[in-house]
């Protein structure tokens, strides 16, 4: 019935019945189980979503909106009864400003293709994250992708200069001008942004560009303990200002576990408690190796090495990049992706790595992450997956306690959203939830993501 | 009856009857006439905001919220039957955390006192308003200010890392933990940004510290066209990056006036379309400079100014601060307060010019702005106040079909909500009223404001 609708409204070509649904459209990088849904739309631009919204919303059918399903909390896969809602031909680059340093772009474009659009005209668009081969803009907007340049640039959300997005009734609504500064009434993309397309489905982007980068300066520092690191942080933040590009910790047992599964050798001559890759961008005037050796004299590293060529940045790289390989070694894992307050983000690992320990007999894992950001990830093995939900209890208990998030940058899409109330009040919730009614009041939108008991109606 | 209900609640001594309420709750900096409010309350805490708020719902009372009343849009202005919601008692800093570079701190709390406390602790509050004596940071928040520094470091909304409200029905929200990321359901606290106290009334907040300056490089340019200082911006972005911190366009008219009105001499040796002052955050090492001698060699430039010492600094600025003299010489004036695509500025006030010297015959203006950020500012003497909204439509028409924004920084609050539809759409508009309705739908924040035709029920 609704497809019989939607093939009079968009043609026969871009709207498939449930068989001829290609099995991409039923994964995501969770591994989770997948629905049966009624059938597959790809509109080809903002008007044509409007109209599948209008049908959708006339007949009471729920859709799930998908961009690059590079996503780690189950909120693009199908549910049963939900039409896939593809964004995938939206993938058209309209403009590259090499003027103003702006880039007007479909949601459905791939990270990487915009990333080297912005490239070729002297910019960068300054947001970065492992999925950069798949994951799409849109995406990117909806979950409000954070990755390892946050503390530099910001999250997606800092680079949107302008949006356009279908409301679940259809309505379209676009402010796509290129302009900082627009104080008119309630800035309603910054709500849009992260709402894991419960609010509306964004269908153009205006991104502000960065200049592109001068040169890097890269270390890998070795601590004697956490309180180190966050003064190593506070250090490097006074000297070297918006040059402090990265800062990603990596734990003991991350750094042993990388040189487990890869060819890499320890990087130290001795095991550290932690250690953080530290980058810079900006001119290549020794900053970074002047700052150390302050803080070498603070007594505040174990160790340092600084990169003295691009294969050696490279190189310093692969250590955190290795988190690939060690996941794949792990039979049956979950990647966490908490946050906290910076300073007790130790503590925070401490206590976790006890509890799981006592409590599950749980003690495969490495934490890493970027930690200036507050942001924590802990790659846990589990043993069976009945332990799951004691695993996630254990953590979440842990960052409720650290008055800390139970995602950081990830979202909570179907995966966490029993979890929501450990880091949202009633009443956050309650906002959300008006706001929810108010935007999308039939619930045609991903129902389900980011609120429990939620049926289209 | 509301008065002897908040009385009861609050005590006597915080709620004033309308002939106890002093002369400055009357005003604010557009000489705009108030109404006859019915009382005055100043709670002294979020607690005693919400049982305001859960008063005046019950009684169908509507309020209007006052920081530090240095608004320009008439937004803080008591209106005939309306509550003072003062929130000067608010104003205490409870924390500035050295170590990760954040600040706790109340919505009535002065700008200048919060920049002090910020530079006492080593770090700084990276924003900055002409207003800074006096405006407070939940006023800030509310209209999302803005100020020369936001092309580098972001409005308001840049700095606020967490946030405390309480909404209409008295519920408090409340999310001010020290974390850059936080991926957990709808960041509401966006939604209240900006939203001039119609969604909420802002009470406290967490505000993200920048570390301090290590110095400034400042330039004052002379351009031949405009055209030449769209260039000289993405010259100067390509080279300086993240150290190109203010970027001010000042017209001749600017110029010529602030020589006139105040003790400063001509810059330049003859007269130019435009100049530019530019400055640098960062080590005072000639970068800019350097940047400059590029610009000079690629004929971007007609003459340059480059500071030799603070003073020099300083004078450059006292062009550029003179705009409270030039103003203070205009009889009747009006602040325009516009937006467009950086690119396009140039046009726009050439067009204006005309279409104002054509169709009123007011020819005596001077323009100037944050041009980077794409805001135009544009003092203009009126004749007599009938010429008001036929200058508005006049400037607003051409904002428009530069595909502009009537307010870049000030809001639109009572003096403006006429004119919103020359920037924002209809739906738009409707989007922002459903959310009005779903969070206020009782109209009993700020009525009026931003929204015509809106009356408390």
């Amino acid at each position: 019935m609704i497809l019989a609708a939607l093939r009079a409204a968009l043609g026969e070509a871009q709207v498939l019945g449930p068989d001829a649904i290609a099995p991409r459209y039923f994964d995501d990088e969770t591994g989770g189980t997948h629905g049966a849904p009624v059938g597959l739309v790809r509109p080809g631009s903002t008007q044509e979503v409007s109209e599948v919204l209008r049908l959708c919303l006339a007949a009471g059918q729920a859709v799930v909106v998908q961009g690059g399903r590079t996503g780690l909390t189950r909120a693009a896969l199908p549910r049963t009864g939900e039409l896939v809602l593809s964004l995938e031909r939206l993938n058209r680059i309209e403009d590259v400003d090499a003027t103003s340093g702006t880039m007007t772009l479909g949601a459905g474009t791939v990270l990487q293709v915009a990333q080297d659009a912005a490239a070729e005209a002297g910019w960068r668009l300054a947001v970065d994250i492992g999925a950069r081969g798949s994951c799409t803009i849109g995406g990117m907007i909806a979950t409000n992708a954070g990755g390892h340049q946050v503390f530099r640039h910001g999250m997606m959300r800092a680079h949107v200069l302008g949006l356009e997005a279908v409301l679940a009734d259809g309505s379209v609504v676009s402010a796509m001008q290129p302009m900082l500064k627009n104080n008119t009434g309630y800035d309603w993309k910054h709500l849009l942004i992260g709402a894991e397309g419960t609010l509306g489905v964004v269908t153009r982007a205006l991104l502000r560009l960065q200049p592109g980068v001068a040169g890097h300066e890269t270390a890998l520092c070795a601590l004697p303990d956490y309180t180190a690191l966050v003064r190593l942080l506070a250090l490097l933040q006074a000297r070297l200002g918006p040059r402090l590009a990265s800062f990603e910790a990596m734990w003991d047992d991350f750094l042993s576990q990388a040189v487990a599964v890869s060819d890499l050798r320890a990087p130290f001559e001795q095991a550290w408690p932690c250690c953080v890759l530290v980058e810079t961008e900006g001119p290549e005037d020794g900053a970074l190796g002047a700052a150390l050796e302050e803080a070498w004299a603070q007594g505040l590293l174990g160790d340092a090495l600084l990169a003295q060529s691009g294969p050696e940045r490279a190189r310093f790289w692969a250590y955190r990049d290795a988190i690939g390989e060690i996941t794949r070694g792990m039979a049956l894992f979950e990647p966490f992706d908490v946050g906290a307050p910076t300073a007790q983000i130790g503590a925070l690992v401490e206590a976790i790595r006890a509890r799981l320990a006592q409590e599950l007999g749980l003690t495969r894992m490495v934490c890493f992450g970027h930690v200036a950001d507050g942001n924590l990830h802990i790659a846990l093995e589990l043993a069976c997956e009945d332990q799951r939900h004691a695993a996630e209890a254990v953590i979440y208990a842990a960052v409720r306690a650290a008055g800390g998030t139970v995602s950081a940058e990830h979202g909570i899409g179907l995966l966490k959203r029993g979890w929501l109330g450990h880091t949202r009040s009633a009443d956050e919730i309650a906002l959300m939830r008006r706001l929810r009614g108010a935007l999308d009041p039939h619930a045609i939108l991903n129902p389900g993501r980011i609120f429990d008991m939620e049926t289209p109606r």
